[in-house]
């Protein structure tokens, strides 16, 4: 037994850790850390560092404690590959947290693996964030007798969603190329996407424009132009460096069609922001009418699922299930504590080692 | 003074008129007809018996009676070109109603022309019906003290929309291929557009495949398999002949993707049939942010506007506006009688001729 189990999510664009005490089953947050720490701009000294404070910051390492790993930033191309990534960032935690009990990595199959075997198979254990969160999710859909769950969680930066069918992860794709196919992952979120990924014309003025490719504005701007964020929530790098204002906001988004702010006013950029919020629901909608379709092909209710959603972009989830035919949605947020919901694939992996180092068995 | 109005509504699928009786401003409907008529299917023979037909059930020609005309079945093409199509028409008409004190014709800008004004420049009636409509809404702004509205009619087969601001009519198009450029119009509707020219695409079994372009099912289908229709309410021409069943309506949606009803069963094609639908609804979405960016762009104020839903079709255009940002919206059943909205244009032009044959001045 441990003091303290650890969980690490280690994203591209964010570090979240959560720190846990365990015992009889039930657990209790330590603490917890959620920091924007974009790998592509840092590098890896700085994810060392970050590591390292993360350590000082959560861990007693007077006691003995151990480590659950999940990953996301082996995506980031300041790798060469995946397998240069997952090597890269393993290693690092082997050094920062060698004197942990033991450190464990989740595979995309929802279990744990030691370094040795992360560094046979990297793939496997390439971004499982989502296997980490299904894993907790089949214990509260056990829990709470739902049956079937649709597991939403839109993010700064992607939407990743998970059936869960008779509180079992029910998924086709375990890497991103696979869920991307499948529909289970969307390459969209309410802060760092490229505008211009999501839309090709605005409307301007009476007549739909064509849109600069340039990286002018991101979604960020989008959602905080039409209220749906604080510009204290856009906590990620802004498109041209400035500020996260409105009125800073309004000047890149009216960069789209070219135009500036002098040539369009706010109320202009408004409907601008509106029609790209719609697009981007669509693109979710498009994601979940895939995997509905799936799901009926295998003779499975619609009708009972759950929708569960998650991060900071939760309204975009409820907006895009209510048009995919979903009736009832709850937040993750009412399932767990907020605090959980807001790290919650470092959290399972926290628990996930807690549970195998106590000997307890899933429900 | 004539003792009977008659509007006529002369569409390319439907044939719609009024007869009202008008005296000191007060109008009585006495009768309305509303008849499904494909004017390429069943040709000029059968437009003039049914011409006849309404005169017949209509008209008490022992009395004094006048006739007000608006035309859009001059886009069909059993006609040359849109003049061919009007001249035809009109002489149609004053053929068969040669025994009225009066016949008018609705112009694009809201006034009426005598069929010698018509020959001269019938492009200033072909598609005018909309202009019909518009004349009464300005009445019924000014009436109800609404100030600018949003009027949008969705029909078995086009959506119509027309900004009134200060009670004013401010289209931008008055030509059908002017508005399809300004978004004033948007070819669809509720039962006939053929489902490929909607989507090219449709979730089939966790994928999505790709459409034929045939015309194996009609948007009344979607329609009908999502609840939104009954089959009673499903009155154009089925794409394979066959019936308006439920059953006949999946058969037909199953053919999208080239399957049949052997390879999708009836849950995965409401899937399908949930997909169309919300890419019908952006369609109208689009046009609704195309306008509202010229309206903006004029300093007029979104935030005043009151939507007002006609036609069929009003459900998709409630939600439509709805995610456009607009904030009110009533029905024209509410404003008008729901015989009235029923019969719109035609109900229009007979009274723009009862007022011009009174002397009624516009309001």
């Amino acid at each position: 037994m441990c003091t303290v189990y650890l969980g690490l999510d280690i994203g591209g664009a964010n570090l979240k850790a959560v720190a846990l005490s365990y015992s009889d089953g039930k657990t209790r947050i330590v603490g917890s850390i959620r920091r924007y720490h974009p790998i592509w701009i840092r590098g890896i000294e700085s994810l060392k560092l970050e590591l390292e404070n993360i350590k000082r910051e959560l861990v007693d390492t007077s006691s003995r404690y151990a480590v659950g790993v999940t990953m996301t930033a082996e995506l980031s191309d300041i790798f060469r590959t995946k397998t240069e990534g997952v090597e890269t960032i393993t290693k690092l935690v082997e050094s920062i947290y060698s004197d942990a009990t033991a450190r464990y990595y989740v595979t995309v199959d929802g279990s744990l693996v030691e370094a040795e075997k992360v560094l046979l198979d990297p793939i496997k254990v390439a971004a499982a964030n989502w296997a980490a969160s299904g894993w907790l999710l089949e214990r509260e859909c056990s829990r709470l007798n739902l049956g079937n769950i649709l597991f939403i969680d839109i993010g700064s930066t992607t939407t990743t969603i998970i059936p869960i069918v008779n509180c079992r992860v029910r998924v086709r794709g375990y890497t991103d190329p696979e869920k991307l196919v499948y529909g289970e992952l969307v390459y969209t979120g309410i802060l760092r996407g490229n505008v211009a990924t999501v839309v090709d014309r605005v409307p301007y003025k009476g007549y739909y424009a064509r849109v600069s490719s340039e990286r002018f504005a991101l979604m960020g701007d989008v959602h905080l132009v039409l209220g749906y964020i604080s510009n204290k929530e856009y906590t990620t790098e802004t498109a041209d460096g400035r500020g996260t204002s409105l009125e800073e906001a309004v000047a890149r988004l009216s960069r789209l069609p070219c135009a500036d702010q002098n040539m369009l006013g706010f109320r202009e950029i408004v409907e601008i922001a509106r029609y790209i919020y719609e697009k981007q629901i669509e693109r979710i909608f498009d994601a979940l009418m895939q995997i509905r379709s799936w799901l009926v092909s295998q003779n499975i209710d619609l009708d009972t699922f759950t929708v569960v959603t998650a991060g900071i972009g939760e309204y975009l989830a409820v907006e895009a299930c209510k048009r995919a035919g979903f009736t009832k949605a709850i937040s993750i947020d009412e399932i767990l504590s907020a605090e959980i919901a807001g790290v919650l694939p470092a959290y399972a992996s926290a628990l996930m080692v807690a549970e195998k180092i106590s000997g307890a068995r899933r429900p």
